[in-house]
């Protein structure tokens, strides 16, 4: 089973790398962008083939390792 | 109009951060991950109301900014 996590930071953290694609893209003449946010995408093949289960590890994998839950939101989002 | 663009590294390129995190869920004990591959999520907001246009224009932002086609894939989601 493939999953895929979706990390992104919490919509009150200031987000830089954000500010500065925003910037670049108003320099390179792209208008009326706002609100851009960077986060990550994590793909992961597991040998699971039960979804809960396969959730559950998931979950657990974000909160020990993969986002910082301080500051970071994740979404679990299971393939196949 | 929102958009979330889906960067990931093209499958023949070696992703050394993704074996990292590969190998620090085997040091926690998470059995049977494999293929784990690390990419970007970008959200912006778009003034743009047209589908087809704001598509257009994200793909046009993704060639000269957001990823390198050279290494990279991406996939453009259009939200609301």
């Amino acid at each position: 089973m493939k999953a895929r996590v979706h990390i992104t930071l919490r919509p009150s953290i200031l987000d830089p790398q954000g500010n500065a694609i925003e910037g670049a893209l108003a320099g390179l003449g792209f208008e009326g962008v706002s609100g851009v946010r960077q986060g990550k995408v994590i793909e992961l093949e597991l040998a699971d083939t039960d979804e809960a289960a396969a959730r559950s590890k998931v979950e657990d994998m974000c909160k020990k390792l993969l986002a910082n839950p301080v500051m970071e939101n994740y979404e679990i989002e299971l393939v196949g």
